[in-house]
């Protein structure tokens, strides 16, 4: 700049500094725009073959899984292979009895070991980096109704987990405050407000109920594209509740003449909150430490959601499963009375047979889902039963054919 | 399997086979999950690279644009250089008046130059590949609330686009329900229910503006983090939409002994949603336009939102600025008689209160963004009209200069 050498008409140097800077910054757009689509076109084609790869694995590995399993779980299997391979078998058979056997105890031990490998296969597959080229689950209507067409799929492991850990710290957080505000509501109606509740913290608690209930089920529908093998009823459990707290929003709540009778069913329904909230809790605690001990093991990918609600760790499952049995009953009590009080004709607004009908559907609902998680929890764990049992007999037979 | 080697104790050729492939399954398992990882932290060292890259040129041409247009809009630049250079100029100006205006006329144009290299700069790393390795927007609390931490940035131009033009479909659609929902409750009130709304159907419209607006919200926020430049007013107004339907619920509508004077408030609502609902067709059809136009000329991003609504196309502004400026003028009506209602005593419901200074609130604001938006354009077509005469000049000059 100091040196300057206009001669002439010609602007002065600071100024084609400026333009040769110009004429640089273009060119260095244009190749770094080159780069960036040589690298999105090279990583697609990458991950198109890595996907068709992952695709083809994992429907080998159903098949074959399958195949082990139904092998393996048929507790005739063995005496129908004899049957098929009678011609070679009948001799060592009549013969050798001993031998027979140790024949026997192979094919159960080559299957536990085929089944433990395809095990190992699935984990590598759904656990690792693999994982984000795996076909997913569609996004469906609830998270494009909000949405759009957006993608909301990490690519990579790690951020999926912290989105599980951040959706598990929202449970907590909201856990709490479940619990907190039904209580606060209670107390304060009869400390503060004499017994008649004041319809603005009410419908305060029911629009933070809506915002709940939307966050849950957008960030759980998020989960399941992600990956979780959550059950579709808590989805769903948690569409009824959105429009439970939507109707409750329309709900009348004070009205003075008979406030006692008008708010038995919001003293219900907080009181059975109460109750949610102190299960949720539980829930939450032992349900991580669950889900962790399943990570430990390798039974569960770390995706999974367990809000079926028996998925207490062993010993508090026989704390958890009567506080969720009562909790269902009360629900459906607490329907069965809205729907009462609107026959019997106090109140006979739609929305108090609306919420009666969702409380009942939803209590139904969880009640199912709790025992078929108990029945299929207690399915696991005979044929763990006896799994360990033909492992005994593998060790016997196999000290004996040695 | 048919010419089976069955020798002594070992399984038959079909489990070995199943063995074989077994092993084969998770040999493949692992070389997939070793390509995959490698893939993954191949891609993320690139990426990492290009957006570094992006970030600098980004900072780069943001202080180039600065520098020049600084240079271009001072009208007095060219006097100023003069000065500087007035021991060589002087003599130029004194003795051949001609030249000098050529000097002035070389620097004009060096800067028009420049400021298109620049803008063709931009569009290159805006609008191409290069764009997804831009530094992206926060995803904002709002986003957080209701998804946790995915992200929703897309990584590729097509599926942003994508997402845009879901994003104007959906306002397409909703513009129509718009329209239809007030206009069937009114039409339905004077035939059917005898001038006297019942609450489930206004309720029901209510419960969808509150769905609407949650979507509008989450929609447009996940457009600003894939790089629209939607302003933040457009944002908040849905917000502040979303908590007076909220509100809005929570509002009895029927009251039998003043139905008319009760409803009155509804009624007004009703009528400013019809305008609103054709203001939105009209807004809609021209902005679309307007944009494919800007984006033709490569002015705007593909991924702008015009939702200001101020911007149709050049001869639709005379139809639409009237026809927004009465709807925010009702708009605020609406809001002030809500008011009045609540102070003279008709119904003093915390709601009413609440609605009429969120409607109030809106109108000032879209009225403030409006103008905002008219100043801002006028700006620009005047430094268009400018930047033409300065052409024209050029032209004229140059041809003197030859």
């Amino acid at each position: 700049m100091g040196d300057s050498t206009v001669g002439g008409l010609r602007p002065c140097s600071g100024e084609l500094d400026l333009a040769d800077q110009v004429s640089r910054l273009v060119e260095q757009s244009k190749e770094l725009q080159e780069s960036a689509s040589s690298l999105i076109s090279r990583t697609s084609r990458e991950e198109d073959s890595l996907r068709q790869r992952a695709n083809s694995l994992n429907s080998t590995l159903q098949n074959l899984l399958s195949t082990v399993r139904k092998s393996n779980l048929d507790s005739n299997r063995s005496e129908k292979v004899i049957f098929i391979h009678s011609t070679v078998l009948s001799f060592y058979f009549h013969t050798f009895p001993g031998i027979y056997m140790c024949y026997l105890f192979a094919y159960y031990l080559l299957f536990l070991q085929l089944e433990e490998e395809l095990f190992r296969a699935r984990y590598i597959l759904s656990e690792g980096d693999a994982a984000a080229f795996l076909p997913s689950k569609s996004h469906g209507r609830f998270l494009r109704m909000f949405l759009g067409p957006i993608n909301v799929r990490a690519s990579r492991k790690d951020v999926q987990l912290k989105v599980k850990e951040e959706y598990n710290s929202f449970r907590d957080r909201t856990a709490y405050l479940f619990l907190l505000f039904p209580l606060l509501l209670l107390v304060s109606r009869s400390c503060i407000w004499n017994g008649c509740l004041p319809a603005l913290p009410v419908q305060l608690y029911q629009a933070w109920l809506l915002y709940l209930y939307t966050g849950l089920a957008l960030r759980e529908n998020i989960l399941r594209v992600n990956g979780s093998d959550i059950r579709p009823w808590w989805i769903y459990h948690h569409y009824f509740a959105m429009a439970m707290a939507l109707i409750s929003l329309t709900w009348e709540i004070e009205r003075e003449p008979d406030c006692a009778q008008k708010q038995k069913g919001v003293l219900l329904f907080l009181r059975w909150a109460i109750m949610q909230g102190i299960a949720m809790l539980l829930q939450n605690r032992y349900q991580r430490q669950r889900l962790y001990t399943r990570i430990a093991l390798g039974k569960a990918g770390r995706m999974d959601v367990v809000w079926g609600e028996t998925a207490g760790v062993e010993g508090q499952l026989w704390l958890l499963c009567p506080i969720l049995f009562i909790l269902q009953g009360f629900e459906a009590y607490v329907g069965l009375l809205l729907l009462k009080t609107a026959l019997v004709g106090v109140t006979s607004e739609w929305q108090v047979i609306t919420c009666g009908i969702l409380l009942i559907i939803m209590a139904v609902g969880n009640f199912a889902n709790t025992v078929q998680t108990l029945v299929s929890k207690s399915r696991v764990k005979a044929k763990m039963k006896k799994g360990k049992s033909k492992q005994e007999l593998d060790r016997q037979g196999s000290s004996k054919c040695q």
